[in-house]
């Protein structure tokens, strides 16, 4: 039966790694796009799919998946096609450790300090009314105040200056796992890749000083090597990338 | 070769579903506690083990294994004994979400709460200088301010109230899924039962108010059938539960 998948236009994060997840297993799938400029993640007929308002769910056999992380596992365990986790079970437990920092330790100082720079742009020309109206609907109160924080640039300095700290620390940590080996979990390619590449390696543009050829040249190579992936070039050719950061 | 589990007296969370783990399976292990009321786990001996201070930490073939999740998963992938994972991949799919529920979402909640409760015991003895000195050898931020926040008792109002909030609504989505299958991710036994044990069920002794026979009996069933497992009644008997909440 059909596959589907309900992402966010842009590109993201969570959408990215179940995006690439299903190409490189080869499953075909029927595309739903949510544009997340125009919060249609909070309007009802998404809402009617996921009471929480998070973005992707994957829709297989007429049953919902949520949780980006818990999809690619499904997705791996469930299709036929190229394993994507490793048969070693100390890779398996390595791929897992780094999809949790990736997404938990890294992915979190990201958001904060990158949805400070975007949502601005997101929201720029509806009034701070009409935002606020759009934040009240946002069903988790974390996220909201994040979204509020970064809406009204309130989100505290210190706030700020920890999440720095982490991204220079975590890039610091998987340029010496890419030091050790050609994957970021060991000798296979698995789903901490492709968590890694659509979880952090935007940095790279993003974050010059942080990511670069002579401070992580193992972490640049690694992003050239997956960016000639068929299967990334074909979520590019598909996609948008997120937008550009305005100078600062 | 042996297995060693570094783990907390009394008994927690992360610490509970690792050694839980091990029992289900069968697996002897060499106990390695860790007392929390002295802070052993930020300790030199330990810290060169686990750099981050987190528990549990495994030792296995002289490997050091971390983050319970990753580890429980581990556990189950590599050694033999009763699978603790669905077969089926909706059911596996499910089991991975509600891990994520419990400890993510419920998880952050309930820390909140009962650390704000429980962490003055712990320090109650000490000076304010000595408490702010082992608090300085906490490596992650995050945890030291939650961790002085409910030492101080300067967790903000607010933060309580959305934990209280978030508390409820999960024990009745828990309440929900256990009145559809006897486990919480559907037919079969599964480490998500593990996880939901050791950081959810105390709730019933420490939040009678939340859960109990009339407000959610399928879950007070459940916790009666968990406590009857060989398993769990092996765990009781080998360690000491968390320490009673003093009456507020």
């Amino acid at each position: 039966m059909a596959v589907e998948l309900y992402f966010f236009q842009p590109l993201g994060t969570n959408s990215g790694r179940v995006f690439l997840t299903l190409l490189e297993k080869g499953i075909p799938f029927i595309e739903r796009e949510l544009l997340g400029t125009e919060f249609e993640h909070l309007q009802p007929a998404y809402l009617a799919l996921n009471p929480r308002g998070q973005v992707p769910s994957l829709v297989h056999d007429g049953q919902v998946y949520t949780e980006g992380r818990a999809i690619c596992e499904y997705i791996d365990e469930a299709f036929p096609g190229p394993a994507l986790r490793p048969r070693d079970p100390f890779e398996r437990w390595s791929m897992r450790k780094w999809c949790r920092f990736i997404e938990t330790d890294l992915g979190r100082s990201l958001m904060m300090i990158h949805w400070n720079r975007i949502v601005p742009t997101f929201v720029g020309r509806r009034t701070r009314e009409e935002v606020e109206k759009l934040l009240e609907t946002v069903p988790d109160p974390d996220r909201r105040r994040a979204w509020r924080n970064a809406y009204l640039q309130q989100t505290p300095q210190q706030d700020l200056a920890e999440s720095q700290r982490r991204l220079r620390s975590g890039a610091q940590a998987i340029e010496t796992a890419l030091r050790a080996s050609p994957w970021i979990a060991g000798s296979s390619f698995s789903l901490a890749d492709i968590d890694l590449l659509n979880f952090f390696a935007f940095i790279a543009q993003w974050s010059p000083d942080i990511v670069n050829d002579s401070a992580t040249p193992r972490t640049t190579a690694w992003i050239h090597r997956m960016e000639e992936r068929p299967a990334v070039r074909e979520m590019r050719a598909r996609t948008r990338r997120r937008p550009t950061v305005p100078p600062r």
